[in-house]
């Protein structure tokens, strides 16, 4: 199916993919005196007196901002902030259809970390959190950070920890499928962006010894050119043989291969220098680094995309609604590494692992359920 | 019956009074490819392309961004961004029972004019239009005249221009039912804030002579202490016999009372010092400056409050949701004062006033298409 006409075809018919819908009936004087004036005044008052009442008599506690900049958008990269609009409205539908969660779309018109900062500072009275989307690396890091300490709401950067958790659920049960122990993989993590920074910190915080980190100038070591920090911070932690070189040298006797870069990196050959029957999650949106058939041509076990049309789809969808549920009913003001590895445990545990089904679908409404309870049970 | 109880025990039982839905289907695999990845990808490329496309592709063309610092809620003053969600949600139900359109309630924790234009021109790319609620004066008309130059999206300060327009309507059609001659009117506006200047402007620009304004220091005079730029250009336009003192003063022998102030400010012996069978727009919410029942025992021929629960509802409801179909449907970029008199002609002709009844009702759903076509041939 040619999901590219047919996707250009809904969105023109339907202008968009989201609406807002009342809650109340709105018929009615009375019903106009009881949600509008006079009566909403007493609800104010109620609010005037204490902030906290927000949180039952709005709908902020359900209330997510989902943030953006438009400039890390899929694997496309910066094409600004309108044309994010189509993957923030394609979250807010998930969110609703998975988790129950009103996410708003928030497409702003700035790339400055002080404006981004500033304006989910501004917006914190309406929302019950904000998920951070496709901003690209290294602002994302210091803008989480910052964000992190100066809020008094939760925030989640989607692409850097909802990519690390379902890879490591998703790595989980391909060990399981397998028979292959976590700790002893080789890994070779193609990307330097948000979501292979923090794949890579939750691989470690795993105890796995062996990553070497891929970015568009090669393999990352110590010492190298123009690192940034973030990714100097991690060639002490990786790549502990020094190796040099690029992709290519990276994969050669690698058990597995995580991409989140870009579309068509990797080929057969590549697959076949690597050990024996090795996992190959191919995440780049919308081209993966290598399609299921070449990979699996090439001799891997296992092969994941991000996408929804290939079975294995390894995608942050799956974890995103799960998360958020848990951190507005559980009012968490945080994720931390106990509940990211949590979170990835109870996906990896909800479904019965096959080597064409590691994850459980997106589809799945019982994940989010499974992961809220994971993280309020690991605070 | 008891609004308040009611309304509380509403907003508490549904929390809030707004969702998200999905315009998509969101059951299948193939329904997530389409809407999501991968297909989304494409329409992210054709808005990269070209931005303009996002009012094709993207609910944009539809969506409006209410925004407020909670500094002027009703007449209930300044309580807090918080306090200000259970009226923007309000607004926003209104906003899509009678005009179709999505509106998402922003209430931003800053009272500073450089934060707020800021951050409307932060969040220009995902809005079709801004409307501008319950900021306080005279901030928010800095605010509105920079918003009007710097953004290339419309924004209205319904506070402003809403109650302008509504209140226009009604003396319109309370000068056809009474017979009396609107330009030749004196009118009494007790409230120096958002509405009060916005209204006094639009009744100078209908040639009415004798309007005097009233605010919380009593009559404004050409040369009173501590006018703001505002008040003192009206004081130039208005109260031509240099009228001194409170509103005592300022009623008697007047043929119009228009209030957009506090509860409780007039009484019964105030109604009978004005000329002949007076009207009164008592418009203070939740609390009207009199209410109908002492102001007919007063002698006013025609009586209207901005509740919903009384006849005579002149409430800016019945005006935003019509401007803003207008504005977004006719790519409207601002609205002029040629607009605002065109739509209360449109509101006060699309009913056959009596005394009771001097404006259609704000559940009156032809309303906003006769709004939104006067704006849209008024350009």
């Amino acid at each position: 199916m040619d999901y590219n006409k047919k996707s250009v075809a809904l969105h023109k018919k339907r202008r968009g993919k989201i609406e807002i819908r009342s809650k109340v009936p709105l018929k009615t004087r009375d019903d106009l005196s009881v949600a509008y004036t006079p009566g909403v005044a007493e609800v104010c008052r109620e609010i005037g007196k204490d902030k906290k009442n927000s949180w039952t008599l709005t709908n902020r506690a359900n209330q997510v901002a989902i943030v953006t900049d438009g400039t890390a958008i899929l694997g496309l990269g910066n094409l600004g902030p309108e044309a994010a609009m189509p993957v923030m409205e394609g979250k807010a539908i998930i969110f609703k259809e998975f988790a129950g969660i009103d996410a708003i779309p928030l497409s702003i018109n700035s790339t400055q970390v002080e404006d981004i900062v500033k304006f989910c500072k501004l917006i914190e009275p309406s929302f019950g959190g904000i998920n951070l989307e496709d901003i690209a690396a290294p602002r994302c890091f210091e803008i989480l950070a910052r964000l992190e300490k100066e809020l008094s709401i939760p925030v989640f950067h989607d692409d850097q920890d909802g990519t690390a958790i379902v890879v490591l659920a998703a790595l989980i049960n391909a060990c399981r499928v397998t028979g292959k122990v976590m700790k002893e993989l080789k890994i070779v993590l193609n990307g330097g962006g948000a979501a292979g920074l923090a794949i890579t910190n939750l691989l470690l915080a795993q105890k796995i010894k062996d990553i070497i980190l891929v970015d568009s100038r090669g393999i990352v070591y110590g010492g190298r050119k123009e690192l940034n920090i973030y990714k100097a911070a991690l060639a002490k932690k990786t790549n502990k043989k020094k190796l040099r070189g690029g992709l290519v040298e990276a994969m050669a006797g690698a058990d597995v291969f995580i991409g989140v870069s870009k579309g068509n990196l990797v080929n057969k050959e590549m697959i076949e220098s690597m050990n024996a029957g090795p996992i190959i999650f191919a995440m780049a949106n919308p081209t993966p680094e290598i399609m299921p058939e070449a990979a699996y041509a090439g001799g891997a076990s296992i092969v994941g995309t991000g996408r929804s049309d290939f079975p294995n789809q390894v995608n942050n969808a799956l974890v995103f609604p799960g998360i958020f549920r848990g951190l507005l009913d559980g009012r968490i003001k945080q994720v931390t590494i106990k509940m990211k590895i949590a979170a990835a445990l109870a996906i990896a545990y909800s479904v019965k692992p096959r080597k064409d089904k590691i994850l459980p679908s997106v589809l799945d409404k019982k994940v989010v359920g499974a992961i809220a309870k994971s993280i309020i049970s690991n605070q």
